[in-house]
């Protein structure tokens, strides 16, 4: 049940990983004296103290040696990793696990599950990694059917074919992220997308979530990526052809990227791959002052607009810069970077520091150069700096379930928000969210950094970390989270830049979206899922039965 | 009926420009003498020698105002500006013209056309700049129909907002190329879109269709400049959130963005905007020899994927470079440059000229040095050999149609394909084509040269010219067509990288495009468009009327 490398079924990542006790302890202590609070530690679960109902359903023969009623594995697969679901996994409140978690092989087998879903009136939630953190994975909303199925897609995991000539791969949509990269560092590529999620989430979660990798410019979104994509409906293939570019009607991917399960299972997809980068250039720019932030993000529009691309351009906030352990809390710092598998960065580097000094910046001198590095040297620089920051990024969401463990409010939301709106939506909703903590919990921050820009905006990402009453977290959290997502919407913002819509985002997706978009999509889904078996609740509301 | 500057209801663009009655006997000698042939001239038809049906339907008082029936604008809606076209109108066949050419001036005037077509059983096909070459606007399809209306969006072509800040600025879907550049220009800015149809096409048009523009990395398609979209459909507004940047749901712009006018009409969208260039390099590199286009395709690759972004990297074979004069046969050209409003590109320009050198490119010396320019110079360098290349470029259009008043067949056609499959692909294709052109013609030629390179692939874009029998050029071309059609569908490619697929790609398209995903469409469709009025038979086929 606990053993190392095995997968959590109440939180982030697997057994053994994540900080020590004695650094939990460290964590707590430094809360405890940031919040003038005294905090106390909760043990996470154990499976065999969970009281699990009983499958309702059995899978038909032909298809039992595929499912599993296993019950870590059908507590695991009942959430996804929201702060919110982990309160509630901390609490051991698991009311409606999936009857059976299934485990295709094969495209066919994917579709027999869907058909046998159809047939007994089921529920089908596809599954990736399961590191959704909107309700987008979590079983429980099967309304009139009769029992839920997870589709964990683990099985279907493999790099099927390189072509190294145009750098692309058809892979899997079960393929998680470390194994993926693995398969294409021997032909010296990378797909280069880097969420936080990445050890533990999938290229069929990242397309049917439209997920963010952490470089900064350009090749951002899994959609730039994406050449072709497969994915089994209830009523057929969908298969579109690999192409670089093409003007054939309506792009038959885009209506793909971002469905979240709805419309069908994405089983594979041809992929835009780079080289591994050789060269690098980076540097940190300090803000000062009290409009440092304001600066900075002057110093970012002039940059992505410069034509520049740097692969990083991370602006943290005073706050975040000091949690991140990049500043002391007075001042903004840009992270900056470069890279390239195919010339030197000086050019390139040089000009982007002056574009951060015309806005105020303070650029150390003489680490501008562009050092060679080495090709194998997987997600991004693994020494210095911005090594200490990636395993820092990594670790954050193991972080983040002991922050639970001690009823802290550890929640991050994320947007984008044109250029010439950002300071004035950036004061709303930074004044609506820090004056709900302040109401909700007595104390607590609000930090704030870029994860992307563009040249016509930014994408910001809010962190909120404030100390919650034990019993209390998730009516605490919900209104801190309605706070701050009112207060996006109504300045302009999107629901969600990276994180996706799934069920928690439903109210303010539904205010955002156009609406005969949903209803051209509702019509969609009616003719690809006739028997509203896929996801139901998700992006839209459920079909009738037919 | 022919005073300068008005458009031509039989061909492309406005009286008065175009080759001189001594350029295109020019023009007419050359090609006798490429493909010894004795050619005759046809007159272009007049207005007054047109026998045009009568309208079926009057419209109600209330829209009367912004109908014509005029027999120039129902002549000149009749058809786009493909080769078929042309070769009909100088026939004067214009057997199913629009029975009226609206003009509306506003969404609710949009709405209300909508309205009367689907109370008076009448198809609505929309018109931008009407430079559709594969049937797009071309009316005659009403089926069961009672009439046609061809609404015209040239009174709704407005730059309402700027927003230098962001880079964007709000458009209305009728504003033609060179209007909206004007708009733009006194705040120094560019949407930097520059399609050959540029003078004579929309914005709304561009979105409708996903169109191109003549820049060859990076950002070419109109898809990528669209920050928002506002459409009225049959069933209300289409408004989405201008963002720059979002994960929510599948993207609602991406399905509006090549919808071709059959889910609803583009009213206006924001868009994203650069800076006017103020430094440009460029040069242009020949490869010789049998194999110069497959190494100049190398070097082409090898600049695509360095991440150094070209504006212009055009590759013309041998054929296409005579005849654009930017060669002489021999030897295939290509021609490379780098535009930029921040930053000089000597370094950029010098790599990219290295990695032609090691694909057997020979540069000239001495040219790679960064030229500032008029940050006012419009769409690209207007002197030397770029401003020779793009006035050719834009009379291109005019000469085709000379060529069809001497029976000669001047046909283009264009996709996209991966860069491991392009060498074979390309001698497919060439093979199919001219083998097709000396069956059908008896002599002819078929040049190549790319449009637009991607990372992971090009779009190639073939040139036919052919000398035709007078009264079978449409049987002939449509023997070439389908040949050329056949071979690159099944070589892998697609059947349009950027003209659009209309009512004549359709056989093509539907072999490509995967089954459910037309299905999905025709759904979505069905919902926003319940009586079927809008552009019956383009993209998919017509919905029974409920």
């Amino acid at each position: 049940m606990t053993a190392p490398g095995t997968r959590k079924f109440w939180g982030w990542g697997v057994h053994g990983a994540g900080p020590s006790d004695e650094q939990v302890a460290g964590i707590q202590k430094t809360v405890e004296e940031r919040f003038g609070r005294s905090l106390s530690r909760r043990a996470p679960p154990e499976i065999g103290d969970l009281d699990l109902p009983a499958p309702r359903v059995e899978p038909p023969a032909a298809l039992a040696g595929l499912c599993s009623s296993a019950p870590d594995d059908r507590a695991g697969h009942h959430y996804g990793k929201s702060y919110r679901d982990i309160v509630r996994a901390y609490r051991g409140e698991f009311p409606h696990p999936p009857d059976h978690v299934a485990r295709p092989t094969s495209e066919d087998e994917v579709a027999a599950l869907l058909d046998w879903c159809a047939d007994a009136h089921l529920t089908a939630v596809p599954y990736g990694g399961g590191s959704s953190v909107v309700g987008g994975v979590e079983t429980g909303f099967d309304g009139d059917h009769r029992g839920v199925v997870s589709i964990d897609m683990e099985r279907m995991g493999a790099v099927i074919e390189v072509d190294r000539t145009a750098r692309a791969a058809r892979i899997q949509a079960g393929a998680y992220g470390p194994a993926l990269e693995d398969a294409l560092r021997p032909h010296g590529l990378t797909l280069r997308h880097f969420p936080q999620s990445f050890e533990f989430s999938t290229l069929g979660g990242w397309i049917a979530t439209r997920g963010g990798g952490h470089y900064a410019t350009l090749y951002t979104h899994i959609d730039d990526f994406v050449a072709s994509v497969r994915a089994v409906t209830p009523s057929g293939l969908y298969e579109s052809r690999r192409l670089p570019g093409s003007g054939a009607g309506p792009s038959p991917d885009r209506m793909m990227l971002g469905s979240e399960g709805i419309l069908g299972i994405v089983t594979e997809a041809w992929m835009r791959l780079q080289d591994r980068p050789t060269f690098r250039a980076g540097t940190s720019v300090r803000f000062e002052g009290e409009d440092g932030f304001l600066r900075g993000a002057e110093a970012v529009r002039a940059i992505s607009q410069s034509g520049l691309f740097p692969a990083n351009c991370r602006l943290l906030d005073a706050a975040e810069a000091q949690t991140s352990g990049a500043g002391d809390g007075t001042y903004a710092v840009l992270v900056l970077g470069f890279e390239s598998a195919d010339h030197p960065l000086d050019v390139w580097m040089a000009r982007a520091a002056e574009l951060c000094r015309d806005a105020g910046g303070i650029v150390p001198e003489g680490a501008l150069a562009t050092r060679a590095s080495r090709p194998d040297s997987g997600g991004g620089d693994r020494e210095g700096a911005a090594g200490a920051w990636r395993r820092a990024f990594l670790q954050a969401p193991y972080v983040r379930d002991a922050l639970v463990g001690v009823s802290v409010i550890a929640e991050t939301f994320e947007t984008a928000i044109p250029w010439d709106r950002f300071p004035d939506f950036h004061r709303q909703v930074m004044a609506a969210t820090h004056s709900a903590v302040l109401r909700v919990c007595g104390a607590g921050q609000v930090a704030c950094r870029f994860t992307h820009v563009y040249p016509d905006g930014a994408a910001p990402y809010y962190s909120v970390l404030a100390p919650a009453r034990p019993g209390s977290e998730l009516e605490q959290w919900a209104e801190i989270k309605q706070a701050a997502a009112d207060a996006l919407i109504a300045a302009g913002g999107t629901i969600t830049h990276h994180h996706a819509v799934g069920r928690d985002h439903r109210p303010w997706y539904d205010m955002q979206r156009p609406e005969p978009f949903a209803r051209a999509l509702r019509a969609a889904k009616a003719e690809l899922d006739p028997a509203a078996v896929l996801n139901p609740g998700v992006l839209i509301d459920p079909e009738p039965r037919r």
